[in-house]
């Protein structure tokens, strides 16, 4: 079984996680059968760890990361491989597979580009 | 005459800004004479206030600073909203106005979730 694990950075503030909820909420419209779990580097949570254990204990063997970054720093380059590696020596039946930052999406960065041109 | 930059975080790696730069090229595709700068926090050239000084010295009085980022951290309440109010103080005739960060758009946070279901 698959499960998919958006990734961010994490604040302080309450409303942070907001905009990462309807990312969730707007896959599950799409696919109402998928399992998302949202996890976080730091200060929000769920953390990765969290949601990675979280997914396992559902029989999940195979999670996609999906990095909810803009560009590809320290935390997309370092942090996200080292804590997935780590996550797969715990769990050493699971394969985690890292897909690009969302900013490497061309229909990502078109969305963007019209609104900050309407901003 | 009115400008727009495009706030980022910043990192290390040179790579880094180019998601940056292919929504500025593709505001630019849509509205060629817009004036467009990046600026960007920290680690990453050019930051904010260089950004700012630069469109004021081509005769920009409005700047709308668009964040992007996809939640309200930190960097977004509170380290922008203080660099546009010292950059208001050094530039007296100058107004900039802070649009919401690209994760409050309908339509990135749609074409996130096509991206991660696909990833």
């Amino acid at each position: 079984m698959k499960g998919i694990i958006l990734f961010g950075h994490g604040a302080r503030s309450a409303e942070y996680a907001q905009p990462f909820e309807r990312i969730r909420d707007a896959m599950m419209a799409r696919q109402p059968d998928a399992l998302i779990e949202l996890g976080f580097l730091e200060l929000t949570r769920p953390s990765l760890d969290e949601s990675i254990a979280c997914l396992v204990s559902r029989g999940v063997r195979r999670i996609s990361v999906v990095p909810i970054f803009i560009g590809p720093g320290r935390h997309v380059l370092k942090d996200l491989p080292q804590l997935a590696a780590n996550a797969m020596d715990r769990f050493p039946d699971l394969a985690i597979t890292l897909a690009p930052p969302v900013g490497e999406s061309v229909a990502v960065v078109d969305a963007m580009a019209r609104f900050a041109l309407d901003a």
